[in-house]
């Protein structure tokens, strides 16, 4: 019965995709562009953490995404560190994240010595379920001359980073609300969601300070690369500042006021960020089609759905989703499809199962487990759309 | 007078350096072979952080240092910060560095929460004083179950960080006898110093975790770029888990078993980083020449010497230095020489001088002051030996 239903599930991914294999789960898409502008970098001698391509690219990100300032750096980790940093979080103190999500979004709170703290997802949009958020807070904690206090560690609550799961906009309007009321500053990892926008906002809007991420995997890449995305002018210099070596401008002195990080991205990779840049419209429309198709693949099957985000939000459907019936048959049907060559993926294993996350305070999770065990993430190539 | 003598030491440059303004300090050397590399490598889909170039990179930069492992990071600061945490550098840990030294090398220590502690440099190598460190250590320190202890301000001193200033080797025969002697972990930032032996053994194989660097302004480029340099498979294995996500090898689970960095060199910069490697000989060489240049310009002057390493060391030049009879000079050459197109620096601010750092442990710093006052970078490019 099982292995039936597999063989199904497979037949229908072979009918509608290409036949090469392997097919990866997302690959970058390269051309002449991408040649032409790291050609002219390398004649430009400007390869390193400096350079007119780096500036363009900034200002054409920001452009697209409607976000006043982005300062580009060398991955979408180094990206929300920097945010993480500039909110202010330290050692000890508690960011609340959700548990579905890739470690890079724990990570750089783990960098502070700072503890996240697991939050549970809804269904409709995989992020953070504000109604479950909002009732964890009232249970467990309390505000004191202005901070927001876990009572059962008595440690700060500091922040609220928000991930945007698979390109999909999380509910950022009671999110929103719920960090005023909290007095939790608000940070938007957007690494997955380039291009994906709620009531005509791009993701990243909301918060004061937000991160993207061009790595190989993403809608669009630089090899590494990331940005901080923020709307505040104070706080993109500070962002600057700090991703550079935190040198203050002179011509020949060196004295440096901050301890900096070294994660300015190099001109190089943003030769090629910005030709990748230039192709985003045709890769959200292509995984606009690819979606459509998976939809209609999966449409008349029981035994497996394509993921549907709300019909309002606008997404770069990033990764598609399938959600199975029957949880014993994830890892069957994933042996399977790699056998084939198509390399599917589970969800990423919720992070309380992970050794360094296991003991950090946590909402019932009961969702991410479930999403967890029944979703299969497709191959989600713009070029697969053809 | 000052006047008088700062022209007669611009008219030296002027008349042995290339008459195009500006003539930065150290510049890139990039040619057909970056293109092709560059260009193969976006052909090949592989640009973010797996591909055959890393590997390549990997293997020949080992090759030439004569070190068994060399894992290839995002830059020299990450390559020197995945030294410190494998190192087990501690919060609240105290670790001795050289107060003359760039910035990134006490920041990655910062990130641990730990605090560095500043010893002053020997005039030869200008790299940490290993006498100086031996009366300072005798006079603070006290070994207590096996563990280095200030007894000024209780804590573990940890490591021993030394760098290899302006590319001279430092006296790692001595230096290494005091960590030995008052277990410390030794490590050496060598981001200055590729294509420098001493003892016909390439910086970095002293200790067992050291750091390279590939910025723009290095002897090769990567655009950003870095490396761990090790002999210890262990630690290898580790160094290559740690700068990435740390996730256990499996086709599709998502398990990571540590905090990861994230701090992966791209394919795409390992392919700049194949061919400027093909290059280094020439650099070496060319850089050489520059250095005996120097030399001749300055030998029958008063005012202003080229800083000569001790003969038996085997060094990259990196830097050329210039020591003033008087310290007054320093900011008036400077300018003046700005002012022309020829872009001189002085040393680094002395780590004391910058707030973060400000507070930290410290020996008698006298010599590194002595040295920040007087001494002149000079233009170092190898293209500038023609």
């Amino acid at each position: 019965m099982s292995n039936v239903e597999c063989d199904e599930i497979i037949n229908r991914l072979t009918s509608m995709l290409p036949a090469e294999r392997p097919i990866a789960l997302h690959e970058p898409t390269l051309g002449q562009l991408e040649e032409n502008f790291t050609k002219d970098c390398l004649r430009s001698g400007w390869i390193s953490t400096a350079g007119a391509y780096v500036d363009r690219f900034e200002k054409e990100l920001a452009h697209f995404c409607g976000i006043e300032h982005a300062i580009a750096t060398v991955n979408g980790t180094s990206a929300l560190h920097t945010c993480i940093v500039l909110a202010g979080v330290k050692a000890n103190d508690e960011v609340l994240v959700p548990a579905l999500t890739f470690v890079g979004t724990l990570n750089p709170i783990a960098y502070q010595q700072a503890i996240p703290h697991l939050l549970d997802c809804e269904k409709s949009t995989l992020g953070i379920d504000p109604e479950k958020l909002d009732q964890h807070l009232q249970r467990i904690a309390e505000i004191k001359n202005g901070t927001c206090i876990n009572r059962q560690t008595g440690r700060t609550i500091r922040a609220l980073v928000v991930v945007h799961i698979l390109g999909i906009p999380a509910n950022m309007p009671a999110l929103a609300r719920i960090a005023e009321q909290w007095n939790l500053i608000l940070i938007e990892d957007a690494a997955e969601s380039l291009g994906s926008f709620r009531d005509q906002r791009h993701t990243g809007d909301w918060a004061q300070l937000s991160a993207l991420s061009f790595n190989g995997n993403k809608i669009i890449s630089s090899g590494g690369g990331g940005a901080v995305l923020t709307k505040n002018s104070e706080l993109a210099a500070q962002a600057r500042h700090i991703s550079t070596t935190a040198k203050q401008p002179h011509s020949w002195d060196f004295i440096h006021d901050k301890v900096g990080y070294n994660y300015r991205l190099p001109n190089l990779n943003a030769a090629l960020a910005c030709a990748q840049l230039q192709r985003l419209p045709e890769h959200l429309s292509n995984k606009r089609k690819l979606y459509r198709k998976y939809r209609e693949t999966f449409s008349d099957i029981e035994t497996a759905k394509i993921h549907q985000p709300p019909e309002a939000l606008q997404c770069n459907h990033w990764l598609n989703l399938l959600l199975l019936s029957d949880k014993n048959n994830r890892d069957l049907l994933l042996q399977e499809a790699h056998a084939q060559g198509l390399l599917l993926r589970p969800l990423w294993n919720p992070m309380q199962q992970l050794p360094m996350y296991a003991q950090c305070p946590s909402d019932d999770l009961s969702t991410t487990q479930q999403l967890w065990e029944t979703g299969i993430c497709l191959p989600s190539s713009p070029g697969l759309a053809a």
